[in-house]
């Protein structure tokens, strides 16, 4: 492996790191008035638009494991956490910021890397870095961003919009980064045990990248715009299906009914379930980090999406008597139950 | 003393935690559509004005030291960071995301009393809390805010808008919140030797409160609306006057020159200077943490501010040529040296 080069950040100061790090954001948008370089960022309004503003801290050791997640991919995974949440609004993301904590270990070039990838997440979404704050921490690496973006005010979808009887509908696959986990922890542990094993990741190149390098699905707000179709309510997939639903039956009180055989979950990950003797329903329903997007439509909407390749229907609410249940692959009716991500 | 209720975050859970938060939010503004509980918050926009956004991130053993900083003041004190960047745009706080890093000795009741001192300074700066993220860490407790505020689109000011001759203005004293923490620093190295000594800082009080519990100076920048004043330059005073002239004199393409005379020194400041041998010019110019505003005026506006209490004229910009240089009390002219903070 070819040895790095590595500048200490006390050589080149605070400043010094800022300005590097300044020279590499691009402004995209005619509404970034002011980016970095003053106490704050200034952006324009449109009428008839809302803002949306939506934050995530990702702490080293609790979120993030560098064995395994390489610095490039960790910024991008950070913007694409937040840019998720803008998605789930219906909303188009525009500015972002980007505070890092950055412990002694880490070298000039490692923080390059983390913005390197930062810089390739906001091209492919079209989002400005405006500014941010870069400090030392006596701890490991931490990241917190702070997204904006925007809507035309009556197409914001919230939690809480949901109908009886619209149709439940989940975009790509569920579970597929939970597996990739999987696998990256096994071959840290092989690895620790023998230096010099390599780890085999080609067989499962989909779901490792899932959790390395999960991308916002702006494509299917895209989408649902070109489709004039506003869903009803709408949450992103960070904690795990089963904890979604249960946000959204809360917030929209009311139930929900889905259909284990309806759960879309990929070759890989069912493969990588079954090697691991693990039901691959609990990772769909469990796994978190998916980034995918849960939605709710109203029946009438249906036909627009009905064979649109990445969107599946997964259910439909009920009232909030019925519960939060599944109809398994056998018929029997089943109470959902949310396990979600407990850091404490 | 009392002994604390202490309730393990574990036992309420993350959910649980950020419903005890959210209870607490109240909302002051007709713009704050949705606060905390969605993906995003939604903030409606209003013609003619501009968003401004800034972030701030503290961290426990970098800028803040438990030992000595109750979790109240550290609440308040975290926000008023984040409303001095808005305060210096000439901008109007509206809305702040929180997102904390919580380490296994913060129980409950802790988090509970940094809200309180969030809540305490929304209420007075008429801030909304929107949203925020709250997870566990491995490390000590982080606090990243990220703050909206909102101004005219023609009433901005940048660092960069001064102009030759524009006199130079600072907002109460500095030096202070310096002192204050050598007392603390002092007071915490005397209570290691013998735990019954009681700390004596009520001798102290003005300095100690500058450095435990600053205010960021939004009476000012109303107080300049109210005389129809523009400043042409602002920034506020975080990392010691010295290195806020240099930001402005960089951004402005200018030099300046400042009369040490003029500095404005509290007695307490200076005497405390004068206890520990130390020149309270220095801290004056490279103390940090004051968070009062440094701003530059045209000429023509001097008498509207000239026999203001709270704001005192220390110098002038001119040409970049002439260098940044400080006249001393003896005639002497002198370099300005800007140390700053150096967390790295």
């Amino acid at each position: 492996m070819e040895e790095l080069k590595r500048t200490e950040i006390g050589s080149i100061g605070e400043f010094g790191l800022i300005d590097k790090i300044a020279a590499g954001a691009m402004i995209q948008h005619q509404t970034t008035l002011k980016g970095i370089g003053d106490d704050a960022a200034v952006i324009g309004t449109t009428a008839g638009k809302v803002m949306l503003v939506s934050t995530d801290m990702l702490l080293e050791g609790i979120h993030f494991d560098l064995s395994y997640m390489p610095l490039v991919h960790l910024g991008y995974k950070a913007v694409t956490v937040n840019v998720s949440d803008i998605a789930a609004m219906n909303g188009i993301p525009k500015q972002i910021t980007v505070s890092l904590g950055l412990s002694n270990r880490m070298s000039v070039e490692a923080v390059e890397a983390i913005y390197e990838g930062i810089y390739a997440a906001a091209k492919d979404y079209k989002l400005d870095v405006i500014g941010g704050d870069t400090t030392a921490s006596r701890a490991g690496l931490m990241i917190s961003m702070t997204i904006i973006g925007e809507a035309s005010e009556d197409q914001v979808v919230y939690r809480s919009g949901a109908k009886n009887s619209d149709i439940l509908c989940v975009t790509g696959d569920v579970g597929s980064a939970y597996m990739g986990l999987q696998i990256l922890e096994r071959e840290k542990e092989v690895f620790k045990v023998d230096p010099n094993m390599q780890p085999q990741l080609d067989k499962y190149a989909a779901i490792v990248g899932r959790q390395l390098r999960p991308m916002a699905r702006m494509d299917v707000i895209y989408e649902l715009m070109d489709l004039n179709m506003v869903p009803t309510a709408m949450i992103d997939i960070s904690d795990g299906l089963a904890s979604e639903i249960f946000h959204l039956c809360k917030q929209s009180q009311l139930g929900a009914c889905i259909y284990e055989d309806k759960l879309p979950i990929s070759e890989q990950t069912f493969e990588t379930a079954a090697e691991f003797s693990m039901d691959p329903n609990t990772a769909a329903l469990n796994g978190g980090e998916d980034y995918e997007l849960l939605f709710t439509i109203r029946q009438e909407d249906f036909e627009k999406i009905e064979h649109h390749h990445d969107i599946t229907t997964i259910g439909y609410m009920h009232p909030p008597e019925s519960g939060k249940v599944m109809v398994t692959t056998n018929k029997t009716t089943v109470a959902l139950t949310a396990q979600g991500w407990i850091h404490f």
